[in-house]
């Protein structure tokens, strides 16, 4: 019996109500008034030129592909330690994805080790932001300036947290590569069932990119007058959700505030309670470098091997507390050894067997866990 | 000023409930308990042997032209009076479209021509079945049947419609092909906003489906306890819809009766009191074949030319009724002559340039539209 699940999405009261309302303006398909509105509100608070509402952030990673126009036989340079959609969202257009480590204190790509997976066939580098804690930007952006490559931004748990580079600059995590990928999946901050978005920050994809969104076609510019019919001019898809899911979506943001605000106190809670049990079994806890802030999305361990991890997630289930692991690393994957390559990621391998995530959502009592964790 | 919209989402009523219910239940990501619930009515209600809601009709066709394999250069042939993603879904996987023309007595694929359309790299057929009304579907598989072809239902307007053959037996529209697209775009007569839904007949491909549908991993199986981990098998992408959505459609499907009581006996007061009218206008009437059913998706006019379509347009549109034409038909499309084929499709012409829709949904008071037609 599960007293205290990993994840519970959180209501935050409005979602309802802007749902019947979008309902009543006479409009539930996409691309309404709650989508712009949302759409807006990104743009203006986090300072991306362009973003797009989409079904899911793979849709949105989907959206990213076509917009560089990834060809059979192209690379791109991504982490093993990701969700698979980071992946599939390239190889679906023909790409070849090369696997890169992750560094040695976080889940995230090794920046330094960027530059030996690039060849002439190399046409992006995909970081993903893992718990919402910034890729070193600066080397990144550097690198691809250097070879003429795309950087597309796996922001999906990212949302709200922040890079500041050397030039002491802090900006919002999806607003420095030439695009971005979220995700307000459910067991996301800010959340919308299942649900996404684009941010288009270089601005010669932003006409291509709303024709892609509306299954090719140039609608949004015929609604905005600026031709006189509509019709199929590019390839694309159906990547815009329902007014529906847009709704419910900005009675989220309205309380974005305030569901960081618990978000990160129950972090801090965790890792300050967490100090000496962590330090007395030999488990590290998560480390935020000095250009990454912590946006709350998720509080994890890193045990000291599977066995450790295995048991812990044995006991907290004895006490109804459901904790889980994460990624089984890509270049692992039966889909990925059926192509024959040969990757060795020894990080990666690491944090596939090592990393723990504990139960984070608003309503959750940390308290509960901190203390049954710790008796044990 | 418009006081009757060319159409209008209908809330059955219980659509919120049912939202806040899946809130309740701890999941609104997708393939939860209203996913469940709408997909085995389906299967029940129409003989389907397996369904997944998908976020649009849009990505049901993407799922088919995965699951039957399209690669570089293989060809499907479809109407060219259609909308935009039912060629853009195969587009995507590197199909190249050869269009139909229409029938002479309906925008439906003239099924007769198709013969003469299939060469050694046709892989498909994807009839669309317009305003609802069946294509001839025994002539259509026997010809798939002959030449080795898949056959994908284009059933985005059609459901609860349904087809009788030559042996006399009725089934229902998306229950014939190997596979089906169905779309819940809330212009449709059952609406979830944006929404859609992929119907597997032929049992091959029934488990990949669920494997493409979870972004390319076998989590459904995980789930069910087929296997012990889920991970990366195959291509995919994030098909399914949240449960939001699903359980908004879920509300409509309770009503699904009453909703097609109520828009099918518009339709037929549309077309009785409109007989004198359309005869002395030269105007035809649509046409419903002896195999076919009307669901009352669509009340639509055949006007004797384009003038003739745009004076009626405007009338009505002075009275404050929205009436609107349909498909710019996609062989006159800038994408489709940029790749430089010469197609000339008689039939496609005269519906694109002649085709009016009159408002049809739950609400309408369809005497005011006749009122207003009949008395200019």
């Amino acid at each position: 019996m599960i007293n205290i699940p990993f994840n519970k999405p959180y209501l935050t009261g409005k979602e309802l109500f802007y749902i019947e309302d979008a309902v009543k303006k006479g409009k539930i398909s996409g691309n309404g008034y709650y989508t712009q509105l949302c759409q807006k509100y990104f743009e203006s608070k986090y300072g991306f030129n362009k973003c797009l509402l989409t079904t899911s952030c793979t849709d949105a990673l989907e959206m990213a592909a076509i917009l560089i126009d990834i060809k059979e036989g192209d690379e791109v340079i991504m982490p093993s330690y990701t969700f698979v959609s980071t992946a599939n969202a390239f190889v679906l257009r023909g790409a070849k994805i090369v696997f890169a480590d992750s560094r040695l204190d976080h889940p995230g790509i090794d920046e330094d080790q960027l530059e030996s997976l690039i060849t002439s066939k190399t046409k992006a580098i995909v970081p993903v932001h893992y718990a919402g804690v910034a890729c070193d930007m600066d080397k990144i952006m550097n690198l691809a300036n250097q070879y003429g490559l795309y950087v597309i931004e796996d922001a999906a748990q990212a949302i709200d947290s922040f890079y500041t580079g050397k030039d002491g600059i802090k900006k919002a995590l999806g607003s420095i590569g030439h695009l971005a990928a979220f995700s307000f999946h459910e067991t996301k901050n800010i959340i919308s069932g299942e649900g996404g978005m684009l941010a288009i920050n270089d601005r010669k994809f932003a006409e291509r990119a709303e024709i892609i969104w509306e299954k090719g076609t140039n609608r949004s510019a015929f609604f905005r007058g600026e031709v006189d019919k509509y019709g199929w001019v590019d390839i694309g898809s159906s990547f815009l959700p329902s007014e529906i899911i847009a709704a419910f979506l900005w009675a989220q943001l309205e309380n974005l505030e305030d569901i960081q605000q618990v978000r990160i106190a129950h972090w801090e809670n965790y890792h300050q309670k967490l100090q000496e049990w962590t330090s007395d079994n030999l488990i590290q806890l998560p480390v935020i470098p000095s250009y990454a802030t912590n946006n709350g999305h998720m509080f994890y361990l890193i045990c000291k091997n599977l066995k450790q991890r295995t048991t812990i997630i044995d006991n907290l289930k004895s006490e109804g507390i459901l904790s889980v692991f994460h990624y089984i690393s890509l270049h692992r994957s039966q889909f990925y050894k059926g192509k024959n390559f040969n990757t060795v990621l020894k990080q990666t391998d690491i944090f596939s067997d090592c990393l723990l995530r504990l139960p984070m959502y608003y309503e959750l009592k940390v308290e509960d866990v901190i203390y049954k964790i710790t008796e044990k």
